[in-house]
C-alpha cells in the first residue's frame, strides 16, 4: 500500500482469480467457463449495437429484460442486471449489510463473500461446512446476520434442497438470505420462485456459466420489488450505467437463441457425468456435482501434485492452497473432447507416465 | 427504503442521470454524448470479441492498453480501465478516502461527487466557485481533504489551466487530488503529463465523450505506479472482471482509428464555435466553452422555460433545478445540422413562436 491509501484498508486482502493465460495455451479448465462458441446469430446483434454505443446505454435494460422474462419467468420490477454477478453480490452486501449487520457464510465456498465483507468492514461469521462438505441449514437458523449461500456451492458442487432453502427463510424472517444461483442451470433447479413467498430472499445468477458470456459479464439480481427498489438505490449511487450497452444486445441475442444453450448445457451435464464415472475407475473420489465441474480427490496423489502434472501436459485446472481442500482439486467440464484428453492424462500421471 | 436497506443509507440520494428517451424520439442534447457514428471498421473487431466471450476477460486489458498508450502516451503501471468513468470515480473514493480522510469539491460540478461522498460517509467540503463560475484554485490549498475536480467542469464548461492545477498540486502534498478530465479531448489540454512530476495527481478520462464509447462504458485512470497498486487492491476486491471483453475490443478498435475520431473531435470544437456565436446573435450569455457542450443564459427567458419550450419542438436539453444556475441550460454540441435546427427552433421561441 502507498501513504495514500484509506488506513481502513490497510490489511485488505483482494481476491485472487483464477489465472487466464493467453487463449489456446492450454485446456482451459480452471474458471468454470462455458466450453462452447455463442449461437451463430448473437455475434450479428452485439455488432448492431456498436452502430449506436455512442448513446448511454437503456438504464432498464429494456429488451434484455423482456427476453430474459421470457426464458426465466421474472422480469419488471423484480429483476436488475450487473456488470457480473460480482457486482450483483457487490450491491448485496452494500444495500443489506452495514455496521449493525453482519454476515454469515460458510467456511468453503465462493471466496468473494470474505473480501467484500473485509471491503465493507462488516462482522464476519464463518461457518464451518461438515465433514462432507454438506453445509448445515440449521447453522443459519436465526443467526442475526445477513446470509450469503452459494447454491449449487463452489468449490464442492453440492446443493440445498428447496425445502433446505426454506428452513433458512423460515428462520431468517428479519433477515435477508442471498442465494448465489451462479451454477445452478446444471442441477435440478432454482430457487427463485421462492421470491414470491418470501420477502427476505435474494437470489443472484449470471450468464457466465451456462450462458457463455463470462467475458461478456452479465449478471442478475431476482427478489421482491421492496428489495429491488434498495438495491437500485445503492446501483445509482454508484454506476447506474452498470451494464453497457453492447452487453445488453449481446445478452438479448443470447436468451432469443436459448434452445442452442439449453442444447449446450444438457451436453455439458451428460459430459459430467461420464467424466465422474471414468474419474472414478481411476480411484478418484469424486463429490456428486451439480455443476459444471468436479470436486475430486485421488486416493494416492495429492491435489496439488495432479494440477501441476496436468498443467505438464497443457491442461489447466484449480487446486486450492487451503488446508481442508489441500487434496483436492476442481475441474471444469469441457466438451466431450477435452474432458477425453484431460483422461488420458489423468490415468497417465496415475501410472507414473 | 424497505425494512431490509442498511440503515446507513436510509438518506442515501442516488445520483439522477440525464433523461434517456427512446432513440430517434428527440434531437438529443442533454448528456453530452458524442453525435458520429464510430469509425466503420470498429464494429468487425467487436463481433470477433463475441466468438471468445465464453472465455473471462483480459484482467490486464492488454492489447487495449498498448493502443491506448500510442494514442495517449501513457500505459503499463500507470493506467487502469474501468466500467466506465464512475466506475474509476468510485474506486478513487474508495482508495484515497476514508473516516479520517474526507473530500474537498465545487458547489457546481458533478453530481456524482457528492453521492459518492454520502455513500462512503465520508466529511463534505463544498467549495463555491466565484460569480462568474470560475474555480478559485487556492481555496483547495491545504484543505487537508481529497480534492475532486472536474476540468473543464461539468456544466459550466470553464477549465483551470495547468499552472493553476499545479498551484493545487504543490499545496497538498499529503493529499491525493483527482482531476476529472471526461472533457478534456475539446479543450485546450490534458494536465495527465503532470502524473510523472506530482505523486499525488490521479487523473481520470473517459472514452464517453470524445470516443463515441458512452453506451459501451469505457473510462480510465492515469497516474503513478504506487497508486495504481492502491486503485488496483480495491478493483480486485470488487470486480476484478470490471471491463468486459466487448468493450475492451472496441475500445482497442476505436484508438486503432484515432485519426477519425480527431477529426470528429475538431468538428465538434468548430460547431460549439460557431453556436456559441449564433446563441450570442439572439441575447444568450455564453460561458467560453472548452468541452462539448455550452452553458448559456438569455437575458430575457428562464432556463426551464427554454428547455421545456425545445422540448416541444423535439430537442432535449439539460436545465438543473439548483438556485444558482437556474438561468442557465446546458446543450450538447451535436452534428452542425442538429446545431442549426437549434438555433432555429430558440429564434423562434425568443420570437414568441
Amino acid at each position: 500500500m502507498s501513504w495514500a491509501l484509506n488506513k481502513r484498508l490497510s490489511a485488505l486482502k483482494a481476491y485472487v482469480p483464477g489465472e487466464q493465460p493467453e487463449p489456446g495455451k492450454y485446456i482451459k479448465l480452471n474458471t468454470n467457463e462455458f466450453p462452447y462458441p455463442p449461437s451463430p446469430a448473437v455475434a450479428e446483434e452485439t455488432a448492431n449495437s456498436v452502430l449506436n454505443m455512442n448513446l448511454y446505454s437503456d438504464l432498464n435494460c429494456t429488451k434484455l429484460k423482456a427476453n430474459f422474462e421470457k426464458v426465466f419467468g421474472f422480469g419488471g420490477e423484480n429483476v436488475i442486471f450487473t456488470n457480473g454477478s460480482d457486482e450483483a453480490l457487490y450491491l448485496c452486501f452494500l444495500a443489506f449489510c452495514g455496521p449493525d449487520k453482519g454476515v454469515a457464510f460458510a467456511d468453503l465456498t465462493y471466496g468473494f463473500y470474505s473480501v467484500y465483507a473485509d471491503l465493507c468492514g462488516l462482522e464476519k461469521t464463518v461457518l464451518p461446512l461438515d465433514s462432507d462438505f454438506k453445509l448445515i441449514p440449521e447453522d443459519y437458523y436465526n443467526c442475526g446476520k445477513t446470509v450469503f449461500i452459494a447454491n449449487p456451492n463452489a468449490p464442492t458442487g453440492l446443493k440445498l434442497t428447496v425445502e433446505e432453502i426454506e428452513g433458512i427463510l423460515n428462520n431468517n424472517k428479519n433477515d435477508v438470505v442471498v442465494i448465489d444461483e451462479a451454477y445452478v442451470d446444471f442441477s435440478d433447479g432454482s430457487c427463485a420462485k421462492l421470491t414470491e413467498k418470501y420477502n427476505n430472499l435474494v437470489v443472484v445468477g449470471t450468464f457466465s456459466k451456462s450462458r457463455g458470456m463470462a467475458g461478456a459479464r452479465l449478471g442478475y439480481i431476482i427478489t421482491n420489488s421492496d428489495l429491488v427498489k434498495d438495491i437500485e438505490t445503492v446501483k445509482y449511487s454508484i454506476n447506474p450505467y452498470n451494464v453497457n450497452s453492447l452487453t445488453q444486445a449481446t445478452g438479448a441475442a443470447v436468451l432469443e437463441n436459448d434452445e442452442y444453450y439449453k442444447d449446450c448445457i444438457a451436453e455439458i451435464c451428460e459430459t459430467r457425468d461420464d467424466f465422474t464415472k471414468n474419474l472414478k475407475k481411476i480411484d478418484f473420489e469424486v463429490i456428486p456435482s451439480q455443476t459444471n465441474f468436479v470436486f475430486a480427490k485421488h486416493n494416492e496423489i495429492s491435489g496439488k501434485d495432479i494440477a501441476n502434472k496436468l498443467r505438464e501436459k497443457g491442461i489447466l485446472i484449480r487446486h486450492f492452497d487451503k488446508e481442508r481442500i489441500a487434496d483436492y482439486v476442481r475441474i471444469t467440464i469441457g466438451t466431450p473432447d477435452q474432458m477425453e484428453r484431460v483422461y488420458i492424462a489423468l490415468e497417465e500421471i496415475i501410472g507414473g507416465k
